[in-house]
């Protein structure tokens, strides 16, 4: 069997398995290794999926007409209007991205640090990548200039680079590329030709409403395909759909006819019941945007109480401003940490974490961060209860911090970190505050 | 784009698509291109996948342990005992097909002729395929004698052939292969030390159950995976539910290990509600059974009818034995439809079909057989009906044959078979018998 086809398993499906190993073994843990939000299904999707159930033809490879009104309905309200013929949808924006991927070929630039799928699913692909690194604050989008050099050297090289992705807002740092570097990124790849993959998964997960990412499809319309789905806003990671806008164009039309041909030999169609729910789910009716919200709320809420936790003991971190997910950085604690611990690396201070303390987290390394790096990406989604009862608790709470299991989870996670760090920890805190200017609605701690 | 990684729209969905156009156009079409089978969800499968509306997590990669037990209690009751750790599940057999390629490498021999996606798959992994024909009226395993020797050449060559796909029983040709053949299959696997693939999604459309095919894990348990799903037997394709029965033993285990990795990549998990239900259907409580003896009687009255059809004219067809396809050669018609139509291909000969008489089929070429050949593919699990009401009572029915729009459909057929080939074919027809042993229940005509 080749090597270069089997990827390991996504890393953080592996720690959710070893994590649930652990809790069934009666051990006290805190999962925050996966992003998967857990909240219960909103009983008007279930009601649509269960209506549903008699649905079982393949339909159309893209997807049932309806659907893709749906979401093309969904992004004209976001300033993105397209021809529902140029939606595609999938079991999963995951799926995709890979055919897309397929569908372009040659090498792709990715963002340092970035999901831990795109890079693998380029190697599956046969795919070279090329790792460049994000502006401080602002991941996800790879810093343009670096991108031009980065191309530019390839392409020197002999290697026939044709797409760079971005993800907007970005996992695993919670944070989003302002509109000017956005600019900037979409006139480096309009001068070197390169298509833009540009995952907003997350783009309904922003805590300031007012002042939102723009998508690379607002400055190079041509070149950009979108993709996003029904994991994270709505938490139906199970449900398996994914959606992609393609470019309206030349390149549009032809990606669409090489995704047609790529998607109807590997996966057919989504799930025909899941198609029905999800076109309700794309238009977006009252109670639906309402459950966004709160689940918006929720996550802002406690998002940046645990990186509260994680600044307080003097790691360094960029103000969270969407989605579920921390990066905190070790490395002002790095000495500390060799001499406590004998941790000297992410992946070293990950497996301390989690086998003495039970708690779960990635190393920056899953995210193409060198192995000796001291970043870690806490998701804070799977914090909200253990069971559907507290979880829905948590999301209709006016004040979710208040819930004895969230504050129970959080002082562990407090706990946890004074407990690794020592107790004289103020002094590396004060010598490490954040440099990047505070977030409109003030810094994270 | 490379041009590799973007085959065509698969055949059979392209062909539906141009059908249903011809249809709200107003035509009287009548469509055999594709199988999907278009009877209604069994109302116990889609109880269940209502009651499982409110699953939304992804759960295990391979599928739900509910699920795997389930699988694995499906094939111990057919004497293929697995342990369920070595089940995985996906969203379609067609996407663990074109995992297990990904995983394997290397070239893959596939027989002639056989489904369109096994050739498009390996094309979109990269790989190499070797065709290798079958034995006359054993349509999905490839002679062992020509596999041997096709194998040898290859890897003289230089070529990497590390598995043989086989199909039990098999689409295209309705056919399937003698458990001598299966055996000899498997001995010339062995001594070649090649994987076999074992796709058995017709595995429940035996029609003569006292003597179904053997698959090759029976003899070859070490290095055979088999797959299936409940696209065939249920009419669920749409529900996009496949699974794989890898081998007991090393090679298992690796394998499962790097499907695990490809498809957390690609896919991440089935639809989670799906997966309940196909956990009860895969339990196979009676009513369930009772349900698929009904399929496997209707597409058996079905299919031989319209074989009936087409011996009458004068083709050449093996007597079908499963599945709800026909596979007939106008071979001894030649000289008439060059005359009469200026037909010399099969894909002219669909494109008349489909064109002047609004009856959709597949040409040979699109199972991998030569362009100058003129053998059709004709499934006929659409002329059941129209609406569900009517493929409900088509299941229902004692003699479906006698309700009226499968009669129509049949006579529609034969008018059509008739008008092509001229009025005096009696000749033809006469030279032309099936040279096979006629099948235990009698032959096709």
């Amino acid at each position: 069997m080749s090597t270069s086809s089997s990827p390991a398993m996504s890393a953080t499906l592996a720690a959710d398995a070893l994590l649930d190993s652990k809790r069934a073994a009666g051990q006290h843990v805190i999962s925050m290794a996966s992003g998967e939000i857990g909240v219960p299904v909103h009983p008007s999707l279930a009601e649509r999926l269960a209506q549903a159930a008699h649905r079982n033809s393949y339909g159309p490879v893209a997807g049932s007409a309806e659907l893709r009104t749906a979401v093309a309905g969904y992004w004209q309200r976001r300033d993105l209007e397209i021809d529902p013929d140029l939606v595609m949808c999938g079991p999963g924006s995951k799926s995709l991205l890979f055919a897309v991927l397929l569908a372009l070929g040659g090498s792709v630039v990715i963002p340092r640090p970035s999901w831990v799928s795109y890079a693998a699913q380029a190697a599956l692909a046969g795919q070279r990548t090329i790792s460049c690194p994000v502006l401080p604050g602002q991941g996800g989008v790879p810093d343009p200039d670096r991108l031009h050099e980065e191309v530019t050297a390839a392409r020197a090289d002999g290697h026939e680079v044709r797409a760079v992705v971005v993800t907007l807002p970005d996992n695993p740092t919670g944070t989003f590329a302002s509109s000017g570097t956005v600019r900037r990124l979409c006139a480096v790849a309009q001068r070197l030709d390169l298509v833009i993959i540009s995952d907003e998964i997350y783009c309904d997960l922003v805590f300031d409403s007012a002042a939102p990412p723009i998508s690379p499809a607002a400055f190079a319309p041509e070149r950009t395909i979108v993709t996003t789905g029904l994991t994270k806003n709505l938490a139906l990671g199970g449900w398996r759909l994914g959606v992609a806008r393609l470019p309206d164009g030349p390149l549009g039309h032809t990606l669409r006819d090489r995704l047609l041909g790529i998607a109807s030999q590997i996966w057919s169609s989504p799930a025909a019941p899941v198609q029905r729910a999800a076109a309700y789910a794309f238009q977006e009716p009252p109670e639906i945007s309402r459950h966004v919200a709160a689940l918006r709320g929720l996550h802002q809420k406690v998002a940046r109480a645990v990186a509260e936790r994680f600044t307080a003991v003097g790691t360094r971190l960029e103000p969270v401003r969407a989605t579920c997910y921390l990066y905190p950085d070790f490395e002002p604690l790095r000495s500390r940490l060799a001499a406590r611990h004998d941790v000297h690396t992410g992946a070293e201070l990950t497996s301390l974490l989690l086998e003495r303390y039970g708690i779960g987290v990635l190393p920056g390394s899953e995210f193409g961060e060198p192995a000796s790096g001291l970043r870690l990406r806490a998701a804070t989604s799977r914090l909200y209860g253990e069971s559907d009862e507290q979880r829905a608790e948590a999301v209709r709470s006016p004040d979710p911090l208040s819930l004895p299991w969230i504050r129970s989870n959080l002082d562990r996670i407090g706990e946890v970190l004074t407990d690794l760090i020592g107790s004289s920890n103020r002094d590396s805190c004060s010598r490490t505050a954040p440099s990047t200017p505070p977030h409109p609605e003030g810094p994270v701690s």
